[in-house]
Parts: structure tokens; sequence; C-alpha cells
């Protein structure tokens, strides 16, 4: 199982957005969602081993988290505009409850970034950032999950570095060039496919 | 000099479509639009010594080139629906010209195929196919450009194979998974940023 956690630092939490808006209004969304893209999509369909978790940050009422889960999930397509209808949709049912599933393998809680992790059992946690290790080297254990964490389009603030630092996660680098969050995840991806490969 | 030719072969000709629908009545649009991020976008600027062009093959008057230069594009964004605006825009500014700038650095002709490959001189062409050799096996010889060539959603056509053949294209792959187009170029970018890094 891979799993990214993508933290939208800025990115509203109500549903309260338009369609047309998701770059502006909805708090840089639209990196989110190509994020979801990048972590699900192949050519000929769906990546099923595969979770993401978009931590949203943004105004009114953070932390909400949304889950989505590869075994179970319908209705994704890869423009940007009808995954942004699947988010909206989740944070407009969820109001005020704590956790809602708003179609099949969508799920909205009020999880911040250490309870997601603490969800998770017997993982090991990769924080993707530029000055980590080369992920082409890294030895991985066969069989443990592997958990990527990532920002949106704005760094991992210190007390979100203290977390992930508190669970063990290891720094991996991806190549020469800083890359956006969606491009960093279809790169680990190539990474992991080719390694997966070799054994 | 890396340069992305992508043919859409069902997307559209001259802007007749509404920004809301660009997965369907701009006939795979969005496709095309998630090529022209993954080509152009680091995460701190655009990647200038880029060329990006839009082979658009469908209705009502194909073909149609768009060309996007990273040396000397602006107003570009990394979001769909912003990017769609700016071909939308060039395909109505074209009209019945046969060629036009609409906005720094993007450019609209009639060129095919052939065309746009004549226009090229002195590069190396590449073209991505599960079926080529490992792109990380490669040597690439210095100081020479590399044009990559990839289709949308559809696998190029005899006719279109023939074209690359008859130009000397390898056949490249990326790994062992088959992926989207956007996919593929970010990945591509990723190999040869971490060469370069070597040499």
């Amino acid at each position: 199982m891979r799993r990214f956690v993508i933290l939208g630092h800025k990115a509203n939490t109500d549903g309260s957005f338009k369609l047309n808006d998701m770059a502006g209004g909805a708090g840089r969304l639209d990196i989110l969602l190509r994020c979801i893209n990048s972590a699900f999509f192949l050519s000929h369909g769906i990546r099923r081993d595969v979770e993401v978790y978009l931590i949203l940050l943004g105004p009114p009422n953070p932390p909400v988290t949304i889950k989505l889960s590869g075994s179970e999930i319908r209705y994704l397509n890869p423009d940007e505009r009808s995954t942004g209808s699947l988010i909206r949709n989740a944070l407009l049912k969820m109001k005020d409850r704590d956790e809602i599933s708003s179609s099949p393998g969508i799920y909205a809680s009020r999880m911040g970034l250490e309870e997601v992790i603490l969800s998770m059992k017997d993982t090991q946690i990769i924080y993707l950032h530029e000055n980590g290790i080369e992920m082409e080297e890294m030895d991985f254990q066969a069989g443990k999950d592997l958990t990527f964490v990532l920002g949106d389009h704005m760094d991992l603030s210190e007390e979100e570095e203290r977390i992930l630092e508190k669970y063990g996660a290891l720094k991996a680098s991806l190549g020469p060039e800083i890359l956006h969050a969606d491009h960093c995840i279809v790169v680990s991806h190539n990474i992991l496919d080719k390694k997966a490969k070799l054994k």
C-alpha cells in the first residue's frame, strides 16, 4: 500500500467555493486535486493499492481530512473540475458532523496531521523534501506500507515537521529540481514501480 | 531544449467549447492542459528551455498546432481552467487565419505532425511508448535538442507512427506501468534532470 498525505494549508473546509474558482477562493484546492490524479491514475485504470489523505487547513473549520481509498473509489475522473466536485460534495455533506462517507471510497473527518498518522498502523513515513536522501537509493522494508507526506504550495510548518520527526519520518528527495506536489507523487510512483519490478 | 509534442486526436480546433466542459465537448482538452502543466512547471518557476506543441486533430478544422514557448510565455498558471482559457483564446483569435500569436509565447498555426517535425532543426525524436528502451538506459547526444512525441488518451495511428519512423524516432519507455501523457512528461523531465546532474 502506498499512501500520500498532502497538507492543504489554505484549503477551504466547508465547501463554500465555486468550481470555477478552485485555484482562488478554495485556497489552492487545484493543487490537491492534481495530487489525487497523480496518486490514482494509470493509463488504463486506477491504482487500487493507494490511499490519499488531504488535510485541509484553511477557513472556516480546520482541520478537515478527506480520505480517498483506491480500493473502493468510484466516479473518479482525471480532470480537476470533476474531482473538485467530489471534494466539495464531501465538505458540503459533512456540515457539523465529525465523520461521513460522501461517496464510495471518499471519507471526511476532523483529523489533523498527527491523528492521521496515528490512524495508520505499521507504516514507514517518508517526508518528501529537497534535502532528503535520494529516494532511488533508499531501501524500503518489504511488506511495510509507505506513507508519503508533502505540502501544497507552502512548506510544512515547524510544528508539522516536529510531528513527522516524532513518528520517525525519513526525508527523501526526488532529484535535482524542486517539483510541485502532484509531480512529486508521479515521480515517487515511478521510482517505486521500478523498484518493485526489480524485486 | 526539451520539446514535447502531444497529439490531441479529438481536441476541438475552433475554440467553440465551454471552460466547464474541457474533458467533454472540447475533445479531452483536459489531458493536453495537464501536459502543459507537467512540461513547464517547477516549484518556483517555469522551465524556460521547454517548448510544447499541441497538435489538435478534432472538429471542425484540423489540424491546428498550438506552440507554447517557455522562454517567452506569460500568464501561465498551473490549474486546468486558466490554461484552458489561454488555449481557447488562441483558437478563437485564429479564426480563418493560418498563423497567429495570441499572447506572449503562444502561437497557433495549421501545421500537422509532419510539418511540426520538419520545422525543428537538429533534434533527436523520442517516441514515448511502452515497448521502447528504458529511457534511463539511453544515451543522448550532448547539445542536441530532444523532442518527445506522445498521444493523448488514444494511441498514435499507424500513419502517425510511420511519420515518426521516417524521421528516425527512437522508442523510449519510462517504467513498468503505462502512464497518462502528463505523467509521462513529469517522469521524462525527472530522468533527464538526473542525467544532466550526473554530467
